[in-house]
């Protein structure tokens, strides 16, 4: 004879098919020793002959199960219907695969007019016993009956509104008893029966539901949308009730097998005595601590110890547990690995390694990329959190809680500081005309503009918080105030955000404190012995490269030129040389931005040693270095002598319909070589001069960006080696290796690689450019309806933020096959921001990928996440 | 004993590689029955042989020339250095490959101080005897002495300054003479020698210098570059002079063997007697008609009148040639492929067909893309246009010739046209708005933007002259002006454009007619009969589809629904519709405009009948249907009852930094479904009504724009099947079948084609947003630097105007191959540009699209391009 049903005790997870995902847990957990609530578990086998009898529980399946029910009176002690200590049971469906739109659990089922008595009488709880009663109904109905939960709903509702009673706690016994009446007649009415009182029959009509439910509509649509087999059928799982509340030898509580908040190690948890389900958590009573335990019931104690033990060897990880004690009698009835604060995440990963519990893989494993982020920036105080108002939500654009006063303009931003105030930076959108304003604020917040808008990359580049893309704050900067949720907020305001999750608040809410561990840096140490992926940093200026370098960073993967060109000293020169009318014009201004630009990178050089230094010439079209407003064009005019008319021809002249796909990168050089020619020029002396005061040759990777077309880069490249070997030679420099390389940023780039590669020593996927053209989706523009895309499933992450695996995935992945393909040892890195998520980090280690190149603060996530895709893939 | 030296009647076409491509020429000229002068090749063996024996011609090979030689003094009737009358050559270089760099042609060879003599009696014309003299040492000595030609230059204007002369032919025989004698210094003294006297030693050191120049810098240079074997060696070629300048039975002349202007049947040209050379072009006496030799010399009228027959039973082609008659002995010079006129190119093709001579497909092949062009646009008259003043040069945006008076904005055209002027159209760009003033205008001239500019589309598909991004002229709208070559222009101001080469002139150019011969229709009926791709065309209007299928079009490919929007009834709607606080507001809009476009379709259907006719949906941002200046957005607040600062707000809220990335195309559709569904129901609804008005079925492919993730397409594709069914099932119209299908013009369509071809029905390659996302080219900005691209050979064709095969193209090709597998029935073809391009359409034939899509006035160039890339591929 098959069997259909399953003791907990006879099961294993193993038989997950047979057994279903709950059934299967359930017998592995008595299997090792858990004292869970007695039950047993009805196999799908049980529920495939049921849809092949007809929808029928045969005959033998039916004795089966009266047997098991039989055995569980026994080994419990209880029995099914009797008043005096009635069996009560839960009933739960469980498929191989969890899949929506199944049975919902029923509670308490065996309670009828004579169990819900004998109920009050073991748990003195007369409320207690009719309102699980009423549940019972209500839920029974609704899953096995089918009758429409509105109207138990409305009959509930008006007792209290007759009672006048506010809190559904405030019911009475008697109230309840009332409603349960009421029940009654909405069964017979909308089902034409009187409520089953048989607690048999109760089990085989919920059963009956659970089978049924396997074939209902959304679990049908659900298998289809995703592949799961419409034979494999649903398992049904009886489990005896435990109650807590049957007087001071019981009791419920909830732990953890170490502490989730900091990670120390030692059972942390707490409990009430003669309490159910929920009194916990609801606060009424003050629980107590799990080592009271130790004195109120201490064999009960060692055993909840014990168990502990045995969860943390089994599952090798911190559980979060829901425990009942009846009579004495310790029950586990849930076990799931705890959720943890990011610190002991961490804590707990390095300990249970030491401990000799996981092994440095599954240490690595253990920690979410995220937890590292959460680690290296402030937060907001989570109880004062909650009495703060929300009034707008954006793009978590750069991780970090910061509050401060607004300001609307980086000139007040920096007053504001000198004051001793803390600001915060509200605009429309940053420009690179802003970075004083930003690197004196505490945060930043901008209602235009996507995860790589210039905001976002500035704040990310400096680990300040920002909040950008927020289109639910109107800014009028011009009046220096803002709109949002119905109030209007004026400089000097107190505002909150929260760049980890988009969050805006009102007024001034407090932040925690930063505070790194050894555990820290352990595991981080441990995560570079394991990666293959190099890990470098974005970074222009010699902060942010030290910075990098002592979060880890191996080099700098891009050092952006163009940052360097606005700062007070040099934009006039800069503006000089766009103003040019003639190339010798224009060299004079180069010239005098020469010695600006060798200086940066010297000291760039300086902190980076033997490190990398890949450094980008010019990228942004030219018209962004000229000033927009009337006011500013005409302080040019005279500080440069220049007809204010003829400026702004030449502003309007340069400015362009679409300028990320406009005259910017590679294509400035092949219109003004004399500007590249003045950046090398630069690059090398730099190194020179480093070579000569401080006794090492600087490790320089040029690189070309937007090339589309190999003739952009054999051009570039020519002037680049006339350049430098001209410089090295002059002073006897010649032994200085040094890559030229490009940008691969246009899918042409993508498409030629090999073509490229045959020139190039080295390539970085510009992957912001890149899903910029391959998706057709401006940067700053997206934020319009990326939103509704994701609302809407397009796709479920922002494509900036994590690759397109399909569309810009498969051209990153062609590009470095066709480019290794063509040059062995060509280096691949990318220096998008994609370089320091942890998803991409992992696409990109599978794609065979050198490095990955981040801002700073995100190089200890890279770290990880490098470690964790290298785990993955093996 | 090898042969190293081959007389011409020796030798034939297929000894290239031994004779050189020019000695192989003339062997098969003389092997034909041609009068070619008599003469010999040294093989390119020789050549080799020269380098083996350490740059020395060896003696068995002195011994052949020197035989050869006097053979040739036999048939000619002519001696080396014989002063009566003297043998004289000409010796030339002519390796299997033509190669830069190797030594010029020396003429008149075997001149010395007694044969010029000689020469001067036989031609009884001294000046030129000393003239050729002159030449020949002057020639000789630069390239077989190597001496500096500025050497001669020196003596040469010193003379003609002494003499106080301006023009070379005023010198008398004394001057030359004069010259002669300070040449021969000059030789002294830089070459160390007297100038060679004896012919036979001219001619050996003529033969070394040619095998030397096989190895000079530049050849082996080029050699390298184009991947020439160095071991191939050149030949050496002597041919005897002949003279038409030897009296009254001498001439020398040009022919056609057909009228180049007309194509008209018969021999076409003209000739002078005793005259040599250069003197027919010279236009120093009036030539003959070559009609007239049948008076002057019948014998050698009938020997040309059977050459012409030779030629063009040989060559299968017109042929433009030169000859010389040397006391009534006729030579043939030259020969080569007529160039011709349009008409001519057409006709000529055609009557060969008809006259056995050539086969259809060669006809195809005979005509040239653009001969078809320019059949179709008018042209300026060649004459009056040299006396022109040009005044700058654009791009050559649509093809054509216009004149007429400058206006710079489009209601001023409209009035000038109802004054009965003609007007050009000038602005910085035009948008939409201008069309009232394209329609209105002769031509177009803007200041920006490229050839896929809006003013450049719009125009293409109107087959209306434009001249586009040319940034020589400044356009000053405000003042009514413009700036080009240095003078103003005002309104009013007569100017004439060639859209065909992009050139501007001052003043007023009549322009030729355009006259279609049945010759033309012909040609495209056999073009038709060969080719596989489809043609359709771009329109969106019922004018447009009628001309195109007048052109031959055999479906619409592109109906761009947003131009409709622009109509002076609609817009207003339009704009109520984009400034819609909320659904229901814009539903309102949209409401009104259904009609419209209802009707649009309707009267669109109606031509293009049982033809397909592929209807895109809404594709351009909402911002460009709102005003953009102050002065409108007031007349719309007034219209609307809409605050003006609303609108201001809204304007400025829609605006985007990179508009082609931005929210358009299918985002629209993502963001307002309500859109979309009004089109989609003006489509069906207008299918129904022309069904039960006309009687039959429009064949509807409902296009979507922009589609870059299938999601976009499925959301998109569900709705067209709910409204398109819901119309036809009310309309009992269910058997009519339409397609659904979409543009592939993001990148990432393209990579994810196969997944999306599972959903679609058809393909549509959009190329120009295809190639502006794969180069990283904004197509209205690139104008700026296209044109460096070009000069510095970074690309050599606009990729907006030719497809760019290697990246662009490879998307195109991987997304048709990959769409095929995934739906074998899919159709493919492109919309974009270059479907109308010849080149484009080779290429797009070759990868296997169904149709290609152009403007209207481009239908019979891309029937004729298609049917010749069939061909080429066969």
């Amino acid at each position: 004879m098959k069997k259909f049903v399953y003791p907990f005790e006879e099961g294993k997870k193993e038989l997950k098919l047979l057994l279903g995902g709950k059934g299967a847990n359930l017998a592995e957990m008595t299997k090792i020793g858990l004292p869970v609530p007695e039950g047993f578990t009805i196999t799908t086998e049980a529920c495939i002959k049921y849809y092949d009898d007809n929808k029928k529980i045969d005959e033998e399946v039916s004795q089966q199960i009266a047997d098991r029910l039989k055995e569980l009176e026994i080994k419990t002690g209880k029995t099914f219907g009797l008043k005096e200590n009635p069996l009560l049971v839960s009933v739960r469906s469980g498929a191989a695969v969890s899949m929506p739109g199944m049975m919902d659990t029923i509670l308490n089922l065996g309670l009828n007019e004579e169990t819900v008595e004998g109920l009050k009488e073991l748990t003195q709880n007369g409320r207690f016993a009719y309102d699980s009663f009423r549940r019972f109904i209500q839920m029974f109905s609704d899953v096995v009956l089918g009758i429409d939960k509105h109207n138990f709903d409305i009959i509930f509702d008006n007792q209290k509104k007759f009672r006048n009673i506010k809190n559904d706690s405030d019911l009475t016994e008697e109230d309840l008893k009332t409603i349960i009446n009421e029940y009654y007649k909405v069964v017979k009415l909308e089902a034409g029966i009187n409520f089953p009182t048989d607690p048999k029959e109760q089990l085989f009509m919920a059963i009956d539901a659970v089978f049924d439910s396997w074939n209902n509509q959304r679990a049908m649509i659900y298998r289809k949308a995703h592949g799961i087999p419409d034979d494999l059928g649903t398992a049904v799982n009886i489990q005896s009730m435990v109650f807590g509340n049957m007087g001071e030898e019981s009791g419920t509580g909830v732990a953890f097998t170490r502490n989730p908040a900091t990670g120390e190690s030692g059972v942390f948890g707490e409990f009430l005595l003669n309490a159910q389900g929920e009194d916990v958590v609801a606060g009424i009573r003050t629980p107590l601590s799990i080592h009271d335990m130790k004195n109120v019931m201490p064999e009960v104690y060692d055993e909840f110890i014990r168990i502990c033990e045995i969860l943390e060897e089994h599952y090798k990880d911190m559980q979060d547990i829901e425990f009942t004690i009846e009579n004495q009698k310790l029950y586990l009835l849930q076990t799931r690995t705890g959720k943890r604060t990011a610190k002991a995440a961490i804590d707990v990963a390095v300990d249970m390694f030491e401990e000799g519990l996981i092994t440095k893989n599954e240490a690595i494993m253990r920690v979410e990329p995220i937890h590292i982020d959460q680690m290296l920036h402030p937060n907001f105080n989570e109880e004062l959190l909650k009495n703060s108002k929300l009034i707008g939500s954006g793009l978590p654009a750069s991780p970090g809680a910061a509050s401060g006063k607004i300001y609307f303009f980086p000139e007040d931003i920096v007053a504001a500081k000198e004051r001793g105030e803390k600001a915060i930076l509200v605009r429309k959108e940053t420009s690179p005309e802003d970075i004083e304003g930003m690197i004196n604020a505490e945060g930043i917040l901008t209602s235009r503009g996507g995860m790589t808008s210039h905001a976002a990359v500035v704040a990310r580049g400096m680990g300040k918080c920002c909040v950008a893309g927020c289109s639910e704050v109107m800014v009028y900067e011009s009046k220096k105030e803002m709109k949002a949720a119905g109030n209007v907020y004026k400089e000097g305001d107190w505002i909150s955000l929260n760049g980890s999750t988009g969050k805006i608040y009102e007024g001034n809410i407090p932040v925690t404190e930063i505070n790194l561990t050894g555990k820290f840096n352990t595991l981080l140490e441990w995560a570079d012995e394991i990666r293959d992926l190099g890990i470098r940093t974005n970074a222009d200026t010699p902060k942010d490269a030290k910075n990098a370098v002592d979060f880890g960073a191996e080099g700098i993967g891009l050092c952006r030129t163009e940052h360097m060109f606005f700062d007070e000293s040099r934009i006039i020169h800069v503006r000089e040389m766009i103003l040019a009318q003639n190339v010798e014009e224009r060299q004079i201004a180069l010239d005098k931005l020469l010695p600006f630009q060798r200086e940066d990178f010297e000291k760039i050089f300086e902190v980076m040693e033997f490190r990398p230094v890949t450094i980008r010439l010019l990228d942004p079209p030219l018209h962004e270095f000229l000033p927009k407003e009337e006011s500013d064009i005409e302080i040019l005019s005279k500080d440069l002598n220049i007809d204010k008319e003829k400026i702004t021809d030449i502003i309007n002249d340069l400015s362009e319909f679409n300028p990320m796909l406009g005259h910017r990168g590679v294509r400035l050089a092949i219109s003004y070589p004399e500007i590249y020619a003045m950046q090398i020029r630069a690059i090398f002396e730099g190194a020179v001069n480093i070579y000569k005061n401080k006794g090492f040759i600087p490790n320089v990777e040029v690189m070309v960006p937007l090339v589309g077309l190999i003739k952009e880069f054999t051009i570039v490249k020519k002037t680049i080696e006339e350049i430098a070997d001209e410089i090295l030679e002059e002073n006897s420099l010649t032994d200085m290796n040094y890559k030229i390389g490009t940008m691969i940023e246009i899918p042409r780039a993508a498409l030629t690689a090999g073509e490229i590669a045959a020139e190039a020593e080295f390539f970085s996927f510009g992957t912001n450019d890149l899903t910029q053209m391959a998706l057709g989706f401006s940067r700053d523009d997206a934020g319009k309806f990326i939103s509704i895309y994701k609302e809407k499933n397009i796709f479920e992450k922002d494509p900036f933020e994590t690759i397109d695996v399909n569309g810009v995935g498969k051209l990153v992945e062609m590009a470095t096959e066709n480019g290794k393909k063509s040059r062995p040892n060509l280096k691949v890195g990318i220096c998008g921001e994609q370089g320091g998520d942890p998803e991409s980090i992992d696409f990109f280690n599978k794609v065979g990928l050198d490095y990955v190149s981040c801002s700073p603060f995100r190089v200890p996530v890279a770290r990880l996440a490098a470690a964790q895709a290298k785990i993955k893939q093996e």
